[in-house]
């Protein structure tokens, strides 16, 4: 099918330039995140948790993706990293390319850690590879424990999975086996069971944010 | 841009469909709703409250899109009324063909209702018109309150919105003015506060649709 096809192509040149964006980032020593997950999932809210306990130690860097608006890359820039906006207006996910122009704002050479913040999306953010290193999906209580199930492609390709909102857990009906068998099912992901509002589980996800990075 | 130039073509073809689609609900003088909104927002729960509250006065159809598993549309069959399950097998939005592929396992004749659940995506699904009468948003409380600034595309081409899962405004810093001002930046939409858990408000939906399908 024609359609299939050019898409296959747009994919093939995201590649090509994801790998230019990794030589970067090799180049430098930069470790790079790809946060993905749901709107409202709670991925700022994890990089403002994870900046507030590592930037003593680690220059850490933040490119925020959004279809519209600058307000999270504002929350992250109170913080005093470093963090640029790319503004999609109206595309689903962010690709190689808007991460490489997003680059020549940074000195690569002073970031130890980029985090790079994805659209709010579930889907479409999982086909398209960035240059980073891993890929973590946020994923959060109040959106039921069928996401894994319901969404296997994004959990497929994630190095590691963090449940956000924990501390609601007695609000929902939410097996947490059964989330977590359907991870697994996906894959031998690292599961961060945390609350980014109780910091609750917080240093786990450190952790291995640290072992990963070495 | 040669990709824009394809995705144009792709949206010319889906809009056809699209007029087809609208020409058989309205040969057999079905009301169609495309539901959509973000993973866990709520959209089948949505539509089991107002299955058990319409089914016995009016007769309702169901197509679920998911990408994978046929969850939803199971506790959909549960009620008694048709459902058809359209798995997209990675597809980020349902589109009009496979709309027109559904229609064919129903007896539109019989049906004066029929509700599309989309694939949970607060992006790409609304680019894709269906054939539908109205297009409905739900989004939820623990989504946070900028949904409507940060997805503006979606609120954007909706006919109204559904604030669900309102029982939970305590535990979340959610500034429901914020909400409502910026989904009518968005167009003058009609906003419906309800919790599918209590049943709060689902009255004043029910009755927007019973007036909306005359």
């Amino acid at each position: 099918m024609k359609v299939i096809k050019v898409a296959a192509s747009v994919l093939k040149v995201n590649d090509t330039i994801a790998l230019e964006n990794q030589a970067a980032f090799r180049d430098n020593n930069v470790f790079v995140v790809n946060v993905m997950g749901s709107p409202g999932a709670g991925k700022t809210s994890l990089l403002l948790r994870t900046i507030e306990a590592l930037k003593d130690n680690i220059r850490i860097g933040v490119i925020e993706g959004d279809i519209a608006t600058s307000h999270d890359a504002e929350l992250i820039q109170a913080t005093g990293v470093p963090v640029v906006q790319i503004n999609t207006e109206g595309a689903c996910h962010l690709d190689a390319m808007m991460i490489k122009m997003a680059l020549t704002h940074f000195n690569l050479a002073e970031i130890d850690l980029l985090f790079i913040e994805n659209v709010g999306n579930l889907v479409c953010p999982a086909g398209f590879r960035l240059g980073e290193n891993a890929r973590v999906v946020v994923s959060s209580v109040p959106e039921g424990d069928d996401k894994p199930k319901k969404y296997p492609g994004m959990f497929r390709i994630a190095d590691g999975v963090v449940l956000n909102k924990i501390d609601l857990l007695h609000a929902f009906e939410f097996n947490i086996n059964t989330f977590k068998e359907d991870v697994r099912r996906a894959g031998e992901l690292p599961i961060f069971e945390v609350s980014c509002k109780t910091k609750d589980g917080l240093s786990v996800w450190l952790d291995w944010l640290g072992v990963k990075k070495k």
